[in-house]
């Protein structure tokens, strides 16, 4: 594995010059948070000029016609494969599994298929051998919020974020030449790794601290019965931290079970920086706490 | 101690009709977040002709003189409380407890003298017995940020808010009111809670919060070295999260002194939960897994 194979392809740098394919047909597989989002930004970005929804959901499919989020609902797949230009699957992960291999069942060398995925390994080893492998670009864009369905699509999601590519060299060029002219258009900044320094990278910076924040609101909701009364002395910062524990189980429990040797390996070392505050804060050596906290607080640099 | 003895006060259902004292002398004492950000409230509110400001710190003097925050920097506290129709101490918890005392000491009954820290349990058995003690009234203001210092000052901080006011039978009538009237006028909505109450309460919703964020940055910091890459990786979930980690020890060690045994009461229960959340995932009970997640979701209710 390589630790953190971040590097910008040369194919980045003309994506201003290169031409990206203007008025594609889209075909959304998953039209949630992520993908009615997507849909949105593409619209707006002159992208796409017509958009096909496949959502196993007939509410999700009424309401993302009603939002206009799509332009077409579809129940054939294959069908809705076929017309596409760019195939996006913003499927939970557990479905991704099952949906991006039958998505390449149905792919010609005419379309051009992303994922959207939280995790990349399993998912990127399920469709090693798939004849249509090259067709297929593996991107993570590193935005979301705690809410889920097609109501939840916002606009200007994207705009400013990262987009992590992963294993680029196994896509075909063009395939990957317009993932990278349609992300840089959204303007997100591209970033280029493998499958195994993802998973272990976003372990850290986005799966641990929704496990923290499930765990905060369990303990809480544990000691607190009296619900009205927590409501009025939550102030924000109570609400930053928990925010995340809105987040649905159906997105995440396949996030974690697909990257379930990274995350036990992150929380692992949390409970261990946790008992060691409480061991501090028992043993009242407050000169110790405040170098820890002093510590902590080098997190600054690293946030926007 | 009364669990949660959350009562409005007949006092608080005529604050609309009972006159604020306009035009108000205040004192300042700590012009940082809070004091600084309760400065402008009170000047936008038409609620403080002149605004008195005493900081140890000369730097934090001349910011706040230059921001705005205050009309004159003091030196002489004993001078600053006199001259004061409202005194505001809004020192660090371990300062508090030797703050308090001594402004107490040089109030009159012609003084109203609140304090907005985090902890009160300590600070009231600090100054139980002090003949002034009816002209203190003890209140928290649940708001903030992760800075402080002068420069974290931000108008309209207060407003929407929620006000903890504890003990207040202790408070003299007077005092009381003109509290009621002035954080009424500053649209904030008044909690009455006893001293222990409200440590334990704010242990939830608030300490908890913060060392949980501690530990996540310190996690972080631990295993990723290459600070520029998380940088880029970063999204909003995980900002979030962090954010309080930002926050100064100076503050914050203070306040886990004071409320330690409620914090190691939370602590312990949070890493519990942390602890089942990892068995469940460790034996791959992903059924268990979505329960608690779902259970976890349940903090919607909770939030605004």
């Amino acid at each position: 594995m390589t630790v953190f194979s971040t590097h910008y392809s040369p194919l980045h740098h003309f994506t201003t010059h290169y031409s990206p394919p203007h008025r594609m047909v889209v075909t959304i597989i998953g039209i949630g948070l992520i993908g009615g989002s997507l849909a949105l930004s593409l619209k707006e970005a002159g992208l796409a000029h017509h958009i096909i929804g496949v959502d196993r959901s007939p509410e999700h499919q009424r309401q993302a016609v009603a939002l206009g989020l799509i332009d077409e609902p579809e129940t054939d797949l294959a069908a809705a494969v076929r017309r596409a230009d760019l195939v996006v699957v913003a499927v939970p992960m557990d479905a991704m599994l099952t949906v991006l291999p039958q998505v390449l069942d149905a792919a010609t060398d005419r379309q051009v298929v992303i994922d959207v995925g939280s995790t990349k390994a399993a998912l990127l080893a399920r469709v090693d051998q798939h004849p249509q492998r090259d067709r297929f670009v593996a991107v993570h864009p590193m935005a979301g919020t705690e809410y889920s369905g097609p109501l939840a699509a916002v606009p200007g999601l994207f705009r400013g974020k990262t987009l992590v590519v992963c294993d680029a060299a196994r896509s075909a060029n063009d395939a990957l030449a317009r993932v990278e002219a349609v992300f840089g258009r959204l303007a997100m900044q591209l970033v280029y790794m493998d499958a195994a320094a993802h998973d272990l990278h976003t372990a850290y910076i986005s799966h641990i601290s929704h496990i923290t924040s499930f765990a905060l609101a369990l303990t809480v909701l544990e000691k607190e019965k009296e619900e009205q009364q927590i409501f009025a002395l939550a102030s924000g910062g109570f609400e930053s931290t928990v925010r995340l524990a809105k987040s649905s189980p159906d997105m995440w429990v396949p996030i974690f079970r697909q990257n379930r040797v990274n995350v036990l390996d992150v929380l692992d070392e949390h409970i261990h920086q946790l008992q060691y505050l409480r061991h501090l804060l028992a043993q009242e050596d407050y000169s110790a706490l405040h170098q820890q906290i002093q510590q902590a607080n080098l997190i600054k640099k690293m946030l926007k």
